[in-house]
Protein backbone atom coordinates (compact mmCIF):
# COMPACT_ATOMS: atom_id res chain seq x y z
CA UNK A 1 0.00 0.00 0.00
CA UNK A 2 1.42 3.49 -0.65
CA UNK A 3 1.98 5.48 2.61
CA UNK A 4 -0.15 8.80 2.94
CA UNK A 5 1.66 12.19 2.44
CA UNK A 6 2.07 14.57 4.98
CA UNK A 7 0.97 18.38 5.07
CA UNK A 8 2.18 20.69 7.65
CA UNK A 9 -0.36 23.59 6.41
CA UNK A 10 0.24 27.09 8.12
CA UNK A 11 -3.17 28.61 8.46
CA UNK A 12 -2.27 32.76 9.35
CA UNK A 13 -2.69 34.45 12.33
CA UNK A 14 -6.06 34.36 13.14
CA UNK A 15 -8.52 35.97 10.56
CA UNK A 16 -10.11 33.13 8.47
CA UNK A 17 -9.93 35.02 5.01
CA UNK A 18 -6.14 34.71 5.78
CA UNK A 19 -5.17 31.56 4.25
CA UNK A 20 -3.99 30.39 1.41
CA UNK A 21 -5.88 28.57 -1.45
CA UNK A 22 -2.55 26.20 -1.29
CA UNK A 23 -3.24 25.37 2.21
CA UNK A 24 -7.35 25.18 1.38
CA UNK A 25 -6.76 22.50 -1.27
CA UNK A 26 -4.51 20.63 1.18
CA UNK A 27 -6.87 20.76 3.86
CA UNK A 28 -9.36 19.08 1.09
CA UNK A 29 -6.78 16.54 -0.33
CA UNK A 30 -6.09 15.41 3.55
CA UNK A 31 -7.46 12.24 4.78
CA UNK A 32 -7.63 13.45 8.79
CA UNK A 33 -6.27 17.03 10.23
CA UNK A 34 -4.16 16.81 13.01
CA UNK A 35 -4.93 19.71 15.43
CA UNK A 36 -2.81 21.35 18.21
CA UNK A 37 -4.77 22.22 21.14
CA UNK A 38 -4.49 23.39 24.46
CA UNK A 39 -5.18 20.62 27.80
CA UNK A 40 -8.31 21.82 27.90
CA UNK A 41 -8.92 21.03 24.01
CA UNK A 42 -9.21 24.21 22.79
CA UNK A 43 -7.59 25.27 19.63
CA UNK A 44 -7.13 28.89 17.94
CA UNK A 45 -5.69 26.84 14.80
CA UNK A 46 -9.01 24.76 14.18
CA UNK A 47 -11.33 27.53 14.62
CA UNK A 48 -10.05 29.05 11.74
CA UNK A 49 -9.95 26.02 9.33
CA UNK A 50 -13.88 24.74 11.18
CA UNK A 51 -15.87 26.07 8.15
CA UNK A 52 -13.47 24.77 5.62
CA UNK A 53 -13.33 20.95 6.66
CA UNK A 54 -16.78 19.91 7.30
CA UNK A 55 -16.96 16.47 7.58
CA UNK A 56 -13.20 15.60 8.19
CA UNK A 57 -11.67 13.45 10.51
CA UNK A 58 -9.96 15.13 13.28
CA UNK A 59 -7.19 13.82 15.41
CA UNK A 60 -6.31 16.17 18.36
CA UNK A 61 -2.63 16.70 19.84
CA UNK A 62 -2.05 18.42 22.69
CA UNK A 63 1.16 20.53 22.76
CA UNK A 64 1.92 22.20 25.87
CA UNK A 65 3.64 25.53 26.20
CA UNK A 66 6.81 24.77 28.05
CA UNK A 67 10.90 25.94 27.83
CA UNK A 68 11.78 22.24 29.09
CA UNK A 69 12.82 21.46 25.86
CA UNK A 70 13.52 17.24 26.89
CA UNK A 71 10.13 17.48 27.01
CA UNK A 72 8.89 19.18 23.92
CA UNK A 73 10.91 17.00 22.47
CA UNK A 74 9.69 13.68 23.27
CA UNK A 75 6.32 15.05 23.04
CA UNK A 76 6.99 16.33 19.18
CA UNK A 77 8.20 12.40 18.99
CA UNK A 78 4.84 10.74 20.21
CA UNK A 79 2.67 13.04 18.18
CA UNK A 80 4.97 11.88 14.69
CA UNK A 81 4.92 8.64 16.23
CA UNK A 82 1.37 8.53 15.85
CA UNK A 83 1.11 10.14 13.05
CA UNK A 84 2.96 8.18 11.02
CA UNK A 85 1.14 4.78 11.87
CA UNK A 86 -1.75 6.58 9.93
CA UNK A 87 0.92 7.51 6.81
CA UNK A 88 1.75 3.89 7.23
CA UNK A 89 -1.91 2.74 6.68
CA UNK A 90 -2.24 4.70 3.86
CA UNK A 91 -3.84 8.10 5.12
CA UNK A 92 -2.66 11.47 4.45
CA UNK A 93 -2.67 14.11 7.38
CA UNK A 94 -2.28 17.59 7.24
CA UNK A 95 -1.05 19.05 10.47
CA UNK A 96 -2.58 22.63 11.11
CA UNK A 97 -0.47 25.66 12.56
CA UNK A 98 -1.21 29.07 13.72
CA UNK A 99 0.38 31.83 11.34
CA UNK A 100 3.17 30.64 9.66
CA UNK A 101 5.13 26.90 10.17
CA UNK A 102 9.00 28.69 9.97
CA UNK A 103 8.06 30.55 12.77
CA UNK A 104 7.88 29.22 16.13
CA UNK A 105 5.87 25.98 15.62
CA UNK A 106 5.16 22.64 16.94
CA UNK A 107 4.23 21.86 13.23
CA UNK A 108 7.41 22.13 11.97
CA UNK A 109 9.24 19.90 14.06
CA UNK A 110 7.03 17.45 14.04
CA UNK A 111 7.41 17.64 10.44
CA UNK A 112 11.13 17.43 11.04
CA UNK A 113 10.65 14.66 12.57
CA UNK A 114 8.63 12.72 9.91
CA UNK A 115 10.50 14.07 7.50
CA UNK A 116 13.56 12.31 8.42
CA UNK A 117 12.04 8.99 8.81
CA UNK A 118 11.39 9.05 4.96
CA UNK A 119 8.23 10.31 4.55
CA UNK A 120 6.67 12.62 1.84
CA UNK A 121 6.08 15.87 3.47
CA UNK A 122 5.20 19.05 2.01
CA UNK A 123 5.07 22.56 4.39
CA UNK A 124 2.57 24.83 3.01
CA UNK A 125 3.57 28.69 4.07
CA UNK A 126 0.93 30.74 6.32
CA UNK A 127 0.36 34.62 6.77
CA UNK A 128 2.70 35.40 10.22
CA UNK A 129 1.01 37.20 13.22
CA UNK A 130 3.85 40.05 12.60
CA UNK A 131 2.70 40.68 9.06
CA UNK A 132 -0.58 40.64 9.70
CA UNK A 133 0.04 43.21 12.76
CA UNK A 134 1.59 45.19 10.70
CA UNK A 135 -1.14 45.65 8.18
CA UNK A 136 -3.79 46.46 10.91
CA UNK A 137 -1.42 49.10 11.91
CA UNK A 138 -0.59 50.30 8.23
CA UNK A 139 3.19 50.09 9.06
CA UNK A 140 5.59 49.13 6.88
CA UNK A 141 7.92 46.66 8.76
CA UNK A 142 11.08 47.61 6.68
CA UNK A 143 11.73 49.73 3.75
CA UNK A 144 14.74 50.25 1.42
CA UNK A 145 18.13 49.33 3.81
CA UNK A 146 15.90 48.69 6.92
CA UNK A 147 16.53 45.04 8.84
CA UNK A 148 13.88 43.49 10.73
CA UNK A 149 14.40 41.65 13.54
CA UNK A 150 11.88 39.13 14.92
CA UNK A 151 12.66 38.52 19.28
CA UNK A 152 11.12 35.91 21.18
CA UNK A 153 10.04 38.69 23.99
CA UNK A 154 10.16 36.52 27.04
CA UNK A 155 13.82 35.24 26.60
CA UNK A 156 16.55 36.79 28.19
CA UNK A 157 17.98 38.15 24.97
CA UNK A 158 15.76 39.87 24.38
CA UNK A 159 17.16 43.40 25.73
CA UNK A 160 20.38 43.10 23.68
CA UNK A 161 17.95 42.31 20.81
CA UNK A 162 16.55 45.63 21.16
CA UNK A 163 19.55 47.81 20.91
CA UNK A 164 19.95 46.31 16.84
CA UNK A 165 19.20 48.39 14.43
CA UNK A 166 16.29 48.07 12.36
CA UNK A 167 12.62 47.19 13.08
CA UNK A 168 12.20 45.10 16.16
CA UNK A 169 8.74 42.82 16.45
CA UNK A 170 8.89 40.98 19.95
CA UNK A 171 6.57 37.90 19.98
CA UNK A 172 5.50 35.79 22.54
CA UNK A 173 4.91 38.33 25.42
CA UNK A 174 2.32 36.78 26.88
CA UNK A 175 2.30 36.87 30.62
CA UNK A 176 5.52 38.56 30.62
CA UNK A 177 4.41 41.41 29.02
CA UNK A 178 4.77 43.56 31.97
CA UNK A 179 8.44 42.75 32.15
CA UNK A 180 8.40 43.47 28.18
CA UNK A 181 6.52 46.89 29.18
CA UNK A 182 9.29 47.61 31.79
CA UNK A 183 12.36 47.17 29.65
CA UNK A 184 11.07 48.86 26.68
CA UNK A 185 10.48 52.03 29.31
CA UNK A 186 14.29 51.61 30.24
CA UNK A 187 15.37 51.74 26.95
CA UNK A 188 12.99 54.54 26.23
CA UNK A 189 11.25 52.38 23.46
CA UNK A 190 7.55 53.05 25.03
CA UNK A 191 6.44 55.56 22.37
CA UNK A 192 8.27 54.08 19.33
CA UNK A 193 6.21 50.43 20.39
CA UNK A 194 2.81 49.58 19.33
CA UNK A 195 0.82 46.35 19.56
CA UNK A 196 -1.49 44.14 18.14
CA UNK A 197 -3.59 41.61 20.48
CA UNK A 198 -5.60 38.60 19.35
CA UNK A 199 -5.23 40.11 15.46
CA UNK A 200 -7.87 39.09 13.23
CA UNK A 201 -9.75 37.61 15.93
CA UNK A 202 -13.19 38.74 17.39
CA UNK A 203 -10.93 40.05 20.96
CA UNK A 204 -8.37 42.02 18.39
CA UNK A 205 -6.95 45.49 20.16
CA UNK A 206 -4.71 47.25 19.06
CA UNK A 207 -2.40 49.97 20.92
CA UNK A 208 -0.81 52.79 18.55
CA UNK A 209 1.43 53.57 21.52
CA UNK A 210 2.36 51.07 23.71
CA UNK A 211 2.05 53.47 26.75
CA UNK A 212 -1.53 53.11 25.97
CA UNK A 213 -1.09 49.70 27.57
CA UNK A 214 -3.21 49.44 30.55
CA UNK A 215 -0.69 46.85 32.89
CA UNK A 216 -3.48 45.62 35.04
CA UNK A 217 -5.36 43.66 32.12
CA UNK A 218 -4.01 40.63 31.05
CA UNK A 219 -2.09 40.43 27.61
CA UNK A 220 -3.00 37.39 25.69
CA UNK A 221 -0.22 35.26 24.42
CA UNK A 222 -1.09 36.28 21.12
CA UNK A 223 0.47 40.00 21.46
CA UNK A 224 2.93 41.09 19.10
CA UNK A 225 4.95 44.10 19.85
CA UNK A 226 6.62 46.04 16.77
CA UNK A 227 9.16 48.70 17.65
CA UNK A 228 10.19 51.22 14.84
CA UNK A 229 13.49 52.74 15.02
CA UNK A 230 11.75 56.57 14.09
CA UNK A 231 8.71 55.73 15.87
CA UNK B 1 -20.29 60.65 -4.83
CA UNK B 2 -18.62 58.17 -1.94
CA UNK B 3 -14.73 58.13 -2.47
CA UNK B 4 -13.21 54.89 -3.40
CA UNK B 5 -11.80 52.64 -1.13
CA UNK B 6 -7.77 51.80 -1.78
CA UNK B 7 -6.13 48.21 -0.38
CA UNK B 8 -3.17 47.54 -0.23
CA UNK B 9 -3.07 44.07 -1.44
CA UNK B 10 -0.21 40.99 -1.10
CA UNK B 11 -0.20 38.31 -3.39
CA UNK B 12 2.32 35.97 -1.90
CA UNK B 13 6.00 34.93 -3.06
CA UNK B 14 4.81 33.78 -6.98
CA UNK B 15 3.29 30.65 -6.63
CA UNK B 16 -0.34 31.39 -7.67
CA UNK B 17 -2.03 29.37 -4.89
CA UNK B 18 0.35 30.99 -2.25
CA UNK B 19 -2.28 33.92 -2.20
CA UNK B 20 -5.42 34.47 0.34
CA UNK B 21 -8.98 34.45 0.08
CA UNK B 22 -8.65 37.79 1.52
CA UNK B 23 -6.84 39.16 -1.35
CA UNK B 24 -8.80 37.11 -3.81
CA UNK B 25 -11.80 39.21 -2.44
CA UNK B 26 -10.36 42.44 -2.03
CA UNK B 27 -9.35 41.64 -5.87
CA UNK B 28 -12.76 40.80 -6.39
CA UNK B 29 -14.47 44.23 -4.93
CA UNK B 30 -11.66 46.85 -6.42
CA UNK B 31 -13.15 48.36 -9.86
CA UNK B 32 -9.42 48.75 -10.70
CA UNK B 33 -6.29 46.36 -10.15
CA UNK B 34 -2.95 48.37 -10.10
CA UNK B 35 -0.03 46.42 -11.23
CA UNK B 36 4.05 47.49 -10.58
CA UNK B 37 5.94 46.89 -13.45
CA UNK B 38 9.50 46.99 -14.81
CA UNK B 39 10.16 49.79 -17.98
CA UNK B 40 9.38 46.79 -20.22
CA UNK B 41 6.09 46.52 -19.04
CA UNK B 42 6.61 42.74 -17.46
CA UNK B 43 5.53 42.36 -13.79
CA UNK B 44 5.52 38.89 -11.56
CA UNK B 45 2.73 40.34 -9.12
CA UNK B 46 0.36 39.93 -12.14
CA UNK B 47 1.51 37.09 -13.25
CA UNK B 48 0.09 35.72 -9.81
CA UNK B 49 -3.32 37.21 -10.03
CA UNK B 50 -3.69 37.22 -13.77
CA UNK B 51 -6.32 34.52 -13.58
CA UNK B 52 -8.63 35.61 -10.56
CA UNK B 53 -8.71 39.02 -12.13
CA UNK B 54 -9.93 38.66 -16.18
CA UNK B 55 -12.09 41.10 -17.29
CA UNK B 56 -11.31 43.42 -14.37
CA UNK B 57 -9.51 47.33 -15.74
CA UNK B 58 -5.74 47.53 -14.97
CA UNK B 59 -3.72 50.19 -15.00
CA UNK B 60 0.02 50.19 -14.72
CA UNK B 61 2.80 51.71 -12.65
CA UNK B 62 6.74 51.15 -13.71
CA UNK B 63 8.63 50.53 -9.96
CA UNK B 64 11.81 50.94 -10.90
CA UNK B 65 14.17 49.73 -7.97
CA UNK B 66 16.56 52.37 -6.80
CA UNK B 67 19.27 53.61 -3.94
CA UNK B 68 18.00 56.89 -5.06
CA UNK B 69 15.48 57.68 -2.41
CA UNK B 70 14.61 61.09 -3.65
CA UNK B 71 13.60 59.91 -7.13
CA UNK B 72 11.49 56.93 -5.50
CA UNK B 73 9.72 59.53 -3.24
CA UNK B 74 8.77 61.72 -6.48
CA UNK B 75 7.79 58.48 -8.01
CA UNK B 76 5.25 57.12 -4.86
CA UNK B 77 3.99 60.38 -4.69
CA UNK B 78 3.21 60.58 -8.61
CA UNK B 79 1.44 56.79 -8.17
CA UNK B 80 -0.39 58.08 -5.25
CA UNK B 81 -1.72 61.58 -7.39
CA UNK B 82 -3.43 59.06 -10.17
CA UNK B 83 -4.53 56.64 -7.58
CA UNK B 84 -6.28 59.59 -5.60
CA UNK B 85 -8.17 60.85 -8.76
CA UNK B 86 -9.61 57.27 -9.38
CA UNK B 87 -10.57 57.33 -5.66
CA UNK B 88 -12.27 60.90 -5.88
CA UNK B 89 -14.35 59.70 -8.36
CA UNK B 90 -15.66 56.83 -6.60
CA UNK B 91 -13.65 53.29 -8.05
CA UNK B 92 -12.11 51.40 -5.63
CA UNK B 93 -8.44 50.63 -6.31
CA UNK B 94 -6.40 47.01 -5.17
CA UNK B 95 -2.62 48.13 -5.46
CA UNK B 96 -1.37 44.62 -5.99
CA UNK B 97 2.93 43.42 -5.03
CA UNK B 98 4.83 40.67 -4.85
CA UNK B 99 4.94 39.49 -1.16
CA UNK B 100 3.90 41.04 1.92
CA UNK B 101 3.16 44.85 1.81
CA UNK B 102 5.22 45.51 4.88
CA UNK B 103 8.21 43.69 3.84
CA UNK B 104 10.35 46.11 1.57
CA UNK B 105 7.61 47.16 -1.03
CA UNK B 106 6.39 49.68 -2.90
CA UNK B 107 3.01 49.57 -2.30
CA UNK B 108 3.20 50.16 1.46
CA UNK B 109 4.80 53.30 1.05
CA UNK B 110 2.03 54.78 -1.50
CA UNK B 111 -0.27 52.82 0.26
CA UNK B 112 1.08 55.72 3.30
CA UNK B 113 0.61 58.53 1.08
CA UNK B 114 -2.81 57.80 0.19
CA UNK B 115 -3.49 56.93 3.77
CA UNK B 116 -2.18 60.48 4.77
CA UNK B 117 -4.19 62.11 2.28
CA UNK B 118 -7.67 61.11 4.24
CA UNK B 119 -8.78 58.22 2.03
CA UNK B 120 -9.99 54.97 3.23
CA UNK B 121 -7.38 52.57 2.89
CA UNK B 122 -6.77 48.70 4.15
CA UNK B 123 -3.30 46.67 3.91
CA UNK B 124 -4.20 42.61 3.11
CA UNK B 125 -0.61 40.99 3.98
CA UNK B 126 0.69 38.64 2.14
CA UNK B 127 2.87 35.46 2.43
CA UNK B 128 6.69 36.05 2.55
CA UNK B 129 9.30 35.08 -0.06
CA UNK B 130 11.50 34.40 3.44
CA UNK B 131 8.55 31.79 4.34
CA UNK B 132 7.97 30.63 1.25
CA UNK B 133 11.81 29.67 0.46
CA UNK B 134 12.12 28.35 4.38
CA UNK B 135 8.75 26.20 3.66
CA UNK B 136 10.74 25.03 0.46
CA UNK B 137 13.73 23.65 1.90
CA UNK B 138 11.76 22.36 4.88
CA UNK B 139 13.22 24.31 7.59
CA UNK B 140 12.57 26.65 10.11
CA UNK B 141 13.28 30.16 10.59
CA UNK B 142 13.43 30.12 14.42
CA UNK B 143 12.48 28.05 17.07
CA UNK B 144 12.15 28.20 20.91
CA UNK B 145 14.71 31.53 22.00
CA UNK B 146 15.63 32.12 18.72
CA UNK B 147 15.68 35.58 16.75
CA UNK B 148 15.50 36.03 13.05
CA UNK B 149 17.31 38.42 11.71
CA UNK B 150 16.15 39.81 7.64
CA UNK B 151 18.70 41.79 5.99
CA UNK B 152 18.60 43.42 2.47
CA UNK B 153 22.07 42.06 1.23
CA UNK B 154 22.99 44.58 -1.09
CA UNK B 155 23.60 47.13 1.76
CA UNK B 156 26.58 48.32 3.60
CA UNK B 157 25.60 47.22 6.73
CA UNK B 158 24.97 43.39 6.02
CA UNK B 159 27.68 42.19 7.00
CA UNK B 160 27.48 43.49 10.88
CA UNK B 161 23.67 41.61 10.37
CA UNK B 162 25.66 38.65 9.71
CA UNK B 163 27.23 38.47 13.13
CA UNK B 164 23.71 38.54 15.22
CA UNK B 165 22.55 35.69 17.03
CA UNK B 166 19.63 33.66 15.36
CA UNK B 167 19.02 32.66 12.10
CA UNK B 168 19.82 35.64 9.09
CA UNK B 169 17.21 36.15 5.44
CA UNK B 170 19.46 37.82 3.38
CA UNK B 171 17.01 39.43 0.29
CA UNK B 172 17.92 41.53 -2.25
CA UNK B 173 21.20 39.76 -3.23
CA UNK B 174 20.22 40.40 -6.76
CA UNK B 175 23.18 41.24 -9.23
CA UNK B 176 25.69 41.88 -6.12
CA UNK B 177 25.40 38.08 -5.49
CA UNK B 178 28.67 37.48 -6.13
CA UNK B 179 29.45 39.87 -3.30
CA UNK B 180 27.25 38.37 -0.99
CA UNK B 181 28.48 35.19 -1.99
CA UNK B 182 32.26 36.24 -1.02
CA UNK B 183 31.31 37.91 2.44
CA UNK B 184 29.09 34.29 3.45
CA UNK B 185 32.77 32.80 2.51
CA UNK B 186 34.75 35.36 4.72
CA UNK B 187 32.77 35.23 7.61
CA UNK B 188 32.89 30.86 7.36
CA UNK B 189 29.23 30.56 6.99
CA UNK B 190 29.21 29.29 2.98
CA UNK B 191 27.83 25.82 4.39
CA UNK B 192 25.41 27.12 6.87
CA UNK B 193 23.99 29.36 4.08
CA UNK B 194 21.02 27.96 2.19
CA UNK B 195 19.35 29.39 -1.37
CA UNK B 196 15.87 29.39 -2.72
CA UNK B 197 15.96 31.24 -6.41
CA UNK B 198 12.36 32.29 -8.06
CA UNK B 199 10.72 30.47 -5.28
CA UNK B 200 7.65 28.98 -6.06
CA UNK B 201 8.09 29.94 -9.70
CA UNK B 202 8.67 28.15 -12.76
CA UNK B 203 12.48 28.42 -12.81
CA UNK B 204 12.58 27.73 -9.06
CA UNK B 205 16.24 26.76 -8.20
CA UNK B 206 17.34 25.39 -4.54
CA UNK B 207 20.94 25.31 -3.09
CA UNK B 208 20.95 23.32 0.13
CA UNK B 209 24.22 25.26 0.33
CA UNK B 210 25.48 27.91 -1.46
CA UNK B 211 28.85 26.48 -1.71
CA UNK B 212 27.05 24.87 -4.52
CA UNK B 213 26.51 27.81 -6.16
CA UNK B 214 27.91 28.30 -9.77
CA UNK B 215 29.14 32.08 -9.68
CA UNK B 216 29.04 32.53 -13.49
CA UNK B 217 25.14 31.87 -13.33
CA UNK B 218 23.69 35.05 -12.84
CA UNK B 219 21.20 35.31 -9.86
CA UNK B 220 17.80 36.63 -9.59
CA UNK B 221 16.56 39.81 -7.80
CA UNK B 222 13.98 36.81 -5.90
CA UNK B 223 16.57 34.94 -4.28
CA UNK B 224 16.47 34.43 -0.68
CA UNK B 225 19.71 33.02 1.30
CA UNK B 226 18.89 31.54 4.68
CA UNK B 227 21.98 31.33 7.03
CA UNK B 228 21.38 29.18 10.29
CA UNK B 229 23.85 29.19 13.28
CA UNK B 230 24.16 25.92 13.35
CA UNK B 231 24.28 24.86 9.35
Amino acid sequence: MDKGKFYCVGVGPGDKELITVKALNALKRADLIAVPCMKNGESTAYGIVEDYISGKDIINFHTPMSKDFAALDKNYANIAKTITALLDSGKSVAFITLGDPSVYSTAMQVNTDIAAMGYETEVIPGITSFCAAAARLNMSLCERDEALVVLPASYSDAVSGLKLKGTKVLMKAGRAISDVKDMLDKEGMLDKASMVECCGMENEKIYKSLSELDLDSTSSYFSIIIVKDNG
